[in-house]
């Protein structure tokens, strides 16, 4: 068993990507995150159907979270 | 009487597929998840009606699920 | 006075219609639930308007049920 | 000061109107309710803009509806 | 300082109007409330953008509501 | 560190605008408020798309309020 | 680990960007917040696709918030 917490801690210092309630997608390294999947962030690129942007360093709110998954 | 997360404890280690909130498929290996139905899934497969794509693992938010089932 | 949780005890291996917030209709065998109206259903179907799907055991999220009443 | 659950009270075993948030109205004798406002129906008739439908005992979440009244 | 629902308290017995989040008014005398507030209104008028009607006395489910005021 | 409710605080007795989540701007003069940032407002004046409309004294579930700034 | 309120607190006094949920940016300086992400925003502007407006001194809900960034 591999509690979701516990694969997200697995997460750190990786890049991963979050797809968003309202249908956009960041990508980051993951360098912290709390009980409520807040996350932070670096180097992020964000994307959305329209465009592509680089955002830096990101705090995100756990609840607008869909899924998460490593990158490459 | 078979309660909900019991359950899903008998999905364990199986392919389940999942339909979230916003009409997603994913389809993928159960290998862990938690009280709020977090759950994580390997070798995952996303299908929404324009696409399909291959995830990995994924980490995912119980609360954009609307119902699980076994797959075959 | 029937308190709904006593209700949906006498649902228990009935088979029961739910109406979803997305308008999905799940009919199947209801074989178990807890507090938040999480549900096991057996033998399920699915329709929405446009299409019908057999999908065997479901688990589902109470937090997307509008209502629920006996079939036949 | 009449509080809401005790009104609600007041309308136990006979026919009332709900309005839910997608617009449906649910028609049918009250016959049992629980602090979240769920509520169990009997005899209820479903109506949205494109039909009318009869549905026997229903259980309903409460935080599906708007509004309750008396009818006739 | 008036604490919000103080002054729900000064609108017992009056006529008010009621926003909800659906866009629709609800007009009536209210008579009662509680802490999530939740309100009984009687002699109810509805109002949406296509009709008006007589509901009598209502039950509302407070977390429908967006604002409240007097009426004249 | 200006904390959110102290703001708040100082916005006691001023005029401040509203933004809602459904778009709607509420102007008034903050004369109250609660811990889950219901408010009290008098002489307001509310403002959507299509029209403007006195409103005088209004209770504003918390819930729905995206911003409050002062105005002038 | 950066937890996501330290990097929050690393943000005060600096000027950043806010993604909302209903696609609305919010830039100003950081000066204060709390442990729901509520936040008090200086020198604000204000962004949606149609127009840009400044708001001056800002209470922003946190539960409206997707994203931080700093700005520049």
């Amino acid at each position: 068993m591999t509690m979701p917490l516990k694969m997200l801690e697995s997460f750190m210092d990786k890049r991963i990507s979050l797809l968003l309630k309202d249908n956009r997608i960041l990508e980051g390294k993951l360098v912290g995150y709390d009980d409520y999947m807040n996350m932070v962030l670096e180097d992020t690129e964000e994307r959305t159907e329209e465009m592509t942007r680089k955002l830096g360093t990101v705090i995100l709110r756990g609840n607008n979270v869909v899924r998460m998954s490593l990158i490459g």
